[in-house]
């Protein structure tokens, strides 16, 4: 038997906890594991993808624990009422390679992405920033903003998106929410007007294209930011020339793969990036002056899922959320007799004698 | 939500329908699919080695549908009462990424394997084959058993295990079925005295290792070899003479993965083989001579756990399974609005004060 967490639990789970809380440990969780960086077997991500989109398996292990999550991205889904980004994974024992836990991913993705956001602002952007303009106000958009309101202490927030109904019901989630109401929000009327004052700027948009969201007059020293949606080849949302800023300097998750899928794949193979696991293990710095321009160049890896299923079995044995079990794989009363044990030699005289 | 296939379900399908029935309509499945070989999209797969085992991810896609299995091999397990080889698979939307069905494969692996097994030996052994040895009693004998009983015509099944209880084992399950009355069943003292006379030569032995389970003086012109247990890096069942001997002809799956994991990991990169899939569509002969030793060079591709994810939802359209639907995957008004969708921001008013 193996443990199932569906959509309705993790909804449950963040109801009774809060997402702030979620979203904070979350954030150890994935330091925690980011520090040890040199256990993990690493690789990019396997994508498959289509004239609509791209289904993409991503695993990892640290030779104890191996994890792998499944994630689809069609821009286009949002025209029949189906969500861009749909993700689920499993944690399982390398020691005997059974599956120990099956679990959503979308809402947790959404969770993890913006925790990851979080801790590498943490660690790049200036302490004192207090405004946040969001560029992208879909799906992604009410974690981002708790995450950076909770784990940053953000106290404005920008938004800003094309479809001003995605505005709308991000303004109307947070403004629901009263654990939010030292966050001033402001709508925009467009990206440059956000990003004016602004200390941090987060894009989260979903176009499958090259955007061009971001331009270098927008950007201001001692500027961070966050590029969460650019994150496959073809989907970027900077324009090289914020790259190529003096003051700028490129954090990434895992290189190989962020060559592929990030905002660098404008650039040539030999562009500077710093790897965040070598900031969070303390063998590169984090911001090193108010005026370089940070650039976490996001596009999520595998380990962060990785982390995000241990956190949530975790929650599992802490019984945060309610023991469930499916039968994915037999148990059987001798492992040597899978047919015995399963379809039962016994049972099949008749049936087997019908189907001769 | 997703369509949820647990073992009790694939259990209780195949004790009303009959595991022969299903193999040899799986079967049809898989050469159909086989004859459309272009159409997939193809891959090593994507394995994760540890001491003591393998966990491996298998994706496919004919651009309609896309899916994947879990699968791991891990010899030692059944010391501690737990199976050799666990999967599970799911079948995905490709025009909208989600996943349709999520299924147990342990069971379903064996039957598809079996199915595999049967299927080449049709087109690659003599039609006039009565006479089976089966090598390795373990998991999947009883399911070789049933396919080459059902789809070849096997009368005699000659069984030789090194532990003497996995072929009592396997008896006692073949014996308890009355559609299989007239299979004789003879245990062998020894490989080469199973081998002795007989037609076809099935190995499926679980040693990870580079075993010797056949020697060139076992085989006799006109055999054909089912070599299903040799399947990784380091696993191997035929002596590398056998591959060599002059009748030889070998079949893989897939070339370049079957060099990786195959029997030919053995031989040199440009050893000759044959793919299935030119014997399936007609492109290559089958079996050229009553001399020929043929040999089939298992591993298991794929295209093989699409085929049989397609089938089981098939079955499933057919109400030949029971209906049951996970939360996987959110079922949202707004598309655009996961947070409020799932986690809902009204209802976090008293948590997010809580947890500020």
């Amino acid at each position: 038997m193996v443990d199932y967490i569906g959509v309705a639990d993790v909804a449950r789970l963040i109801q009774a906890m809060g997402p702030g809380e979620f979203i904070d440990r979350l954030a150890d969780q994935i330091l925690a594991d980011y520090r040890r960086w040199d256990e993990f077997e690493k690789s990019a991500r396997l994508a498959s993808h289509s004239p609509v989109g791209v289904i993409e398996l991503m695993p990892t292990t640290d030779g104890k624990l191996y994890s792998f999550k499944y994630v689809n991205g069609h821009p286009q889904n949002t025209a029949v009422g189906l969500l861009t980004v749909t993700a689920f994974g499993v944690l399982a024992d390398v020691a005997t390679g059974y599956p120990l836990l099956l679990s959503e991913l979308t809402v947790t993705t959404a969770l993890r992405t913006a925790a990851m956001s979080a801790l590498a602002a943490r660690l790049l952007a200036r302490p004192a920033s207090r405004v946040m303009a969001l560029i992208g106000n879909g799906s992604q958009s009410e974690f981002q903003a708790i995450a950076f309101h909770r784990m940053i202490g953000i106290r404005e927030l920008r938004l800003y998106d094309l479809d001003r109904r995605a505005t709308s019901k991000l303004e109307r989630n947070l403004g629901a929410m009263e654990g939010l109401e030292d966050l001033r929000i402001v709508r925009a009327a467009s990206t440059a007007e956000a990003c004016r004052g602004a200390d941090i700027v987060t894009t989260v948009t979903a176009d499958k294209r090259n955007a061009v969201i971001l331009t270098p007059p927008m950007v201001r020293p001692g500027m961070h930011l966050n590029a969460v949606g650019g994150d496959c080849p073809g989907k970027t949302e900077l324009h090289p020339d914020v790259l190529r800023m003096p003051q700028a300097r490129v954090v990434v998750e895992y290189e190989p793969q962020s060559r592929i899928e990030g905002e660098i794949q404008q650039m040539p193979a030999d562009f500077a990036v710093t790897e965040f696991a070598a900031i969070a293990r303390g063998a590169s710095p984090g911001r090193r002056t108010d005026e370089e321009v940070t650039i976490f160049d996001s596009v999520g890896f595998a380990l962060e899922d990785y982390s995000a299923l241990r956190f949530l079995y975790t929650l599992l044995a802490e019984e945060r959320i309610e023991r469930r079990r499916i039968d994915l794989v037999p148990t059987l009363e001798d492992p040597k007799d899978l047919f015995g044990g399963t379809i039962g030699a016994g049972r099949q005289r008749r049936r087997l004698r019908q189907s001769a």
